[in-house]
């Protein structure tokens, strides 16, 4: 495991049940607050994606729009934004996921990317990677090339890859 | 007004009746595609914080989140998340606002921001200024020192600084 992966393992905070009962929610904010620490993920990111080509760093609502933000302006490339159905104003393209019950839909801006566009998404954590799927299926809707899947946070005990499986993933820590 | 807010109001996107009838709404998606005016928005805050003894960036969920997390890591200080009631997993601190018909409220982790930091609040548009001038008391609850609500889009009509008459207020654009 990396110097940075264990910096955010010992710095991320746990916090019990939340949003339920029984849930332990990985809470990023004490990141956040460490410019030195956001920085590193940043730079992390910045180092693995320059020189890849890519076009745009596709970030999910709302965790991911502060990483997204920061590493789009620090890559030099275009930030776009992935939210829930109803808040994108202009014309969109819409995909829709399974949740433990019931479903949820994301939408992208229909002009947002441009075919061929090789692409980033990005979010803070994956869980089961419902979001992140269905953010990938919108780019490719659009014509985009999935460069990677990335993530500060992959809660692996539940098993996010496999939904996954026709992406390349990386995240910069992993919880068993 | 500044070349940048001239561009800025080029690229900004009317789109009329969003989120309901008779609205047009101020669609800064085009300001993020592109990678040269999201820097130079980035870049302006920039300049106007450096070597003000800034402690932090509290940015509004969600569009606030773009904007503050490159501002945040390029200055080198804390992010700050300020969200919708429910949504912050830690012990908040929360104020309620007024709407045009009924409440909302904004959170904010009460262990955020240490007395005498000197902040920034950061949101992507005002509007009425209902939604900074609440964050701007929950930072003061917590004992910061707001140095400047910042804003890309005012909403000039609608007087938001009636509301923050309180503060400092800075906006990149300001629309009539």
């Amino acid at each position: 495991m990396s110097e940075l992966s264990q910096e955010l393992q010992r710095t991320i905070r746990d916090i019990p049940d939340f949003p339920k009962p029984g849930i332990i929610f990985k809470d990023i904010t004490p990141v956040l607050k460490s410019p030195e620490l956001f920085a590193k993920v940043i730079e992390g990111f910045c180092e693995r994606y320059r020189d890849k080509g890519i076009a745009a760093i596709v970030a999910i609502e709302a965790r991911g729009f502060i990483f997204g933000g920061a590493l789009a302006e620090r890559m030099g490339v275009s930030f776009i934004p992935v939210r829930k159905k109803g808040k994108l104003p202009y014309k969109t393209v819409s995909a829709t996921y399974d949740l433990e019950y019931g479903t949820d839909t994301v939408e992208v801006h229909s002009d947002a990317l441009d075919p061929g566009d090789r692409v980033v998404v990005l979010d803070d954590l994956v869980a089961t990677g419902g979001t992140a799927e269905a953010t990938a299926r919108l780019c490719e809707e659009l014509g985009a090339e999935i460069v990677e899947l990335a993530f500060v946070i992959e809660l692996a005990f539940l098993n996010p890859r496999v939904k996954l499986e026709r992406y390349s993933v990386f995240s910069m820590v992993i919880f068993d």
